[in-house]
């Protein structure tokens, strides 16, 4: 990397007198204070030095060991006390007339409009980006946001787009498989799910609710009971500030669907549009858009990131340890990226979220537990055909990274069925270690100071009922009896003529 | 009420050689086709007739029974004939020159832009309102929802505004009252609570979320298995369609969460919101305005009318009957317009919703055993002080509408609880009896061809919780031990440094 930056030092009178002594600062400071903290013969250094009326103005370059914007930073101190001391004039502030930075790519990134980015460009060797900065935007990170986010995306380059990392863990034995037909369309033809009116939208009739709630029951009993969780209620409408803590506001843009509150709930500010559906009976969507605000956030994504304010700032009593709580309360909603299908792939989703938080320790063999007890339920009541592998995890996927992250414990593992009416497999769910970046993001701590990690697992209801029924069938009384057992006799639903 | 209009009949040739026969035709209208369905002496009269080239222009006035547009219309058809057989003339089209209603009305009423009404008038004595419409606008009952919408603001007026209706029908004796403190804030001391990160929002620690659940058991029993109900998953995301049908479309938007969907799931297209908020930490909400759609509906904001779509055009088998359904899969939302208080009044809360169908006899009687299974809870569980009170119904009140409904046993029944604290009132719960109104908005037949009516009532978990909160106060040993009996012991929730 290489960085090029020409600045001035705004000053409260000129500096002509203290020529000299500005000079020897900035002679001295390379090699010393400019290459600080970075390995021998790297940093910053300063190539030219001039004294105009008031302004002092350098031209910096750099590797990425001291970057040459953290190195005007670095030389403002000693320059106003050599001014102030000596002098009397004072440092009124940095003024950024020129920063280009080169990072060494094999290919051009996609990127459209980056803030403070004036021009972009690569030449088949580098990736040249030109920033438009001031002193505030480099005490606020700016420029090392920028670098960050063209290293990730070279990064991201080099991966192959967004491809996710998969490593297959274990797979269990083929169990017997009872059907070879896509359930859903049979579901609707029984009357146990039928379409909503809303994209990826189901209603479940009582026969499919049961299955719903049998599944429910046998996590209560065989994961949260078992390993003594509580359960919690975690708010369904997400906002941004809860999505900036979590990380999603890095990635998740495309799938959310954003929730907008009326401008005022004053019923004379929407009679006009009241009157407008009374008379032509269609919604008038274009006022409608004029009197709603803009996002608030959106709905329920990873249902666990809403539960955190719960925590927020807090320090945890060293006797609550460890932290063990579920939420089965509502509803998640993703605009679906990989197509909707049946029950299968869904917009509009149940799921039981299991979170758990303690020591690094603690939450990995906790994770460790909770693989033990799916594994009952799956070999032992659903007799189900599933394997795992370890993946991108959840929260680097969804913040759009690639790759697994620095700590070997810290990750996701997928849970995957197979469908033998499509012949491939479905992931239905998943347990992660997510280290300490919930516990960071929302400024947790444990009152002995210890490091605080947490971990989460999501068990999705529609792919279960998928999965069991792909490999089962619907006809119930083909279903392992351990399962029928629990599920009792199914209800009677509708019946249409 | 008074209506006049000016409008020509276009037709494909000049007419003026057929001027005697279509005046005889209008002046035999006059008084028989005209006054047709009117009582005696009422109905439209034709005040003048003049062809002109390919014009016949007549000027109509009425009174409200046959209102001047339906008398254009009912013109159309046998001048056609006349034209057709006699002088193979046609006709292409009704122009309307002018129309204006006059509605008696003792005030003014509010409204901005009515479709179709170029202005509006109050003299005093009536309001008088110029349409531009035309032919298609008259099939379409266009000029009668204008009607409709300008009486119902003038009944509006009449009532007083948007007050409801309330008769008080049963009060319970007075119970201990072993609180004079607002739960909330000493639910927010102990941590059984915290304020989610969202307006009205609350997050529901492991001993709230066990009085919640413990509610929901006592319902699921003593109500629901009770009286054989089945469980169902209504959607939570709620489309404009069903709004439509369920008549909320009418009036419910000042308290509409509503959701927007991205415009595309393209991450290319999102890249830039992105790269955005990873540079400046800040969310760019004008971005995102421009890059998702307009919105497609809402949030649950009353329950069940996202279950109607699955009965949609259904015609059901008589044995299937009565339908007994519930749900209690998510969360409902609404941007108050009470103001929000504490777990008392929010914007997302947790209800079970109950619906049932059937011949009308069945559903008021059913609505009756509803009650009574109510009332054995509140009596001889929780111990409360309530009362039952005769209301607007909810669906009229949703829609903007005022008073009672025709039929007096449809309607809805509020459940108040007796707040200490505040020495007032709060709405806990309701039961309704909503007539043939979804089955007719939803088109759901019976095999029998019998009338469908249907009921629902909806049991408000925040607002259980805080009544009895209010009551009985946060002191597990001061509870009732008919209720402490079902809660069981406390879990221990979380202990803050």
């Amino acid at each position: 990397m290489y960085f090029h930056l020409i600045g001035n030092f705004n000053t409260s009178a000129p500096t002509g007198q203290a020529d000299a002594d500005v000079a020897a600062l900035v002679s001295e400071a390379n090699g010393t204070l400019l290459a600080k903290g970075a390995p021998e013969g790297k940093g910053a250094r300063i190539l030219d030095l001039r004294i105009e009326d008031q302004k002092i103005r350098v031209e910096i370059e750099s590797d990425q060991y001291v970057r040459a914007h953290d190195a005007i930073l670095r030389l403002r101190k000693p320059l106003a006390t050599l001014l102030g001391k000596k002098y009397r004039i004072g440092i009124r502030g940095i003024e950024i007339e020129s920063y280009v930075a080169k990072i060494p790519s094999k290919n051009p990134v996609k990127a459209e409009k980056i803030p403070y980015v004036s021009n972009m460009a690569f030449d088949g060797d580098d990736i040249t980006i030109e920033m438009e900065i001031g002193e505030p935007e480099i005490r606020n990170s700016i420029p090392d946001r920028i670098i960050t986010l063209i290293t990730d995306k070279i990064a991201a380059e080099g991966y192959g787009g967004k491809e996710e990392h998969w490593n297959l863990l274990w797979e269990s034995a083929e169990k017997p498989i009872l059907s070879g037909e896509d359930p859903t369309p049979e579901l609707v033809k029984r009357n146990w799910v039928k379409h909503g009116a809303s994209r990826g939208q189901w209603i479940y009739g009582p026969e499919a609710t049961r299955i719903f709630r049998t599944f429910e029951q046998i996590v209560k009993k065989e994961v949260l009971d078992f390993l003594g969780y509580q359960e919690m209620i975690f708010p369904k409408l997400v906002t941004w500030d809860v999505w900036k803590k979590s990380g999603h506001a890095k990635g998740v843009y495309p799938e959310i669907y954003y929730v907008c509150p009326p401008k005022t709930r004053d019923p004379d500010f929407w009679e006009e549009v009241s009157d407008y559906y009374k008379v032509t009976h269609e919604i008038p969507l274009d006022l409608i858009a004029e009197k709603i605000d803009k996002p608030i956030g959106g709905l329920c994504y990873a249902q666990c990131p809403p539960f955190w304010p719960f925590l927020q700032g807090k320090t945890i009593a060293d006797d609550a340890f460890p932290i063990q709580v579920f939420d089965r309360s509502g509803t998640s909603h993703r605009y679906e990226s990989g197509g909707i299908h049946g029950i299968e792939r869904v917009d509009e989703f149940h799921r039981i979220e299991i979170v758990w938080m303690g020591t690094p320790e603690h939450v990995v063999e906790e994770a460790e537990r909770i693989h033990e007890r799916y594994k009952y339920i799956f070999e032992e009541i659903l007799e189900l055909t599933w394997r795992k592998a370890w993946v991108t995890p959840w929260f680097m996927a969804q913040e759009g990274l690639t790759g697994t992250t620095g700590n070997e414990k810290v990750g996701t593992t997928d849970y995957e069925s197979f469908m033998p009416y499509r012949d491939d497999w479905l992931e239905f769910q998943n347990v992660s270690v997510n280290g300490d970046k919930y516990p960071l993001g929302f400024n947790v701590k444990s009152q002995s100071g210890n490091e605080l990690w947490s971990g989460c697992s999501g068990v999705g209801l529609e792919r279960w009922a998928s999965s069991f029924f792909a490999q089962k069938g619907i006809d119930y009384e083909n279903w392992p009896e351990s399962f029928k057992e629990i599920v009792g006799e199914l209800p009677k639903g509708f019946a249409f003529m």
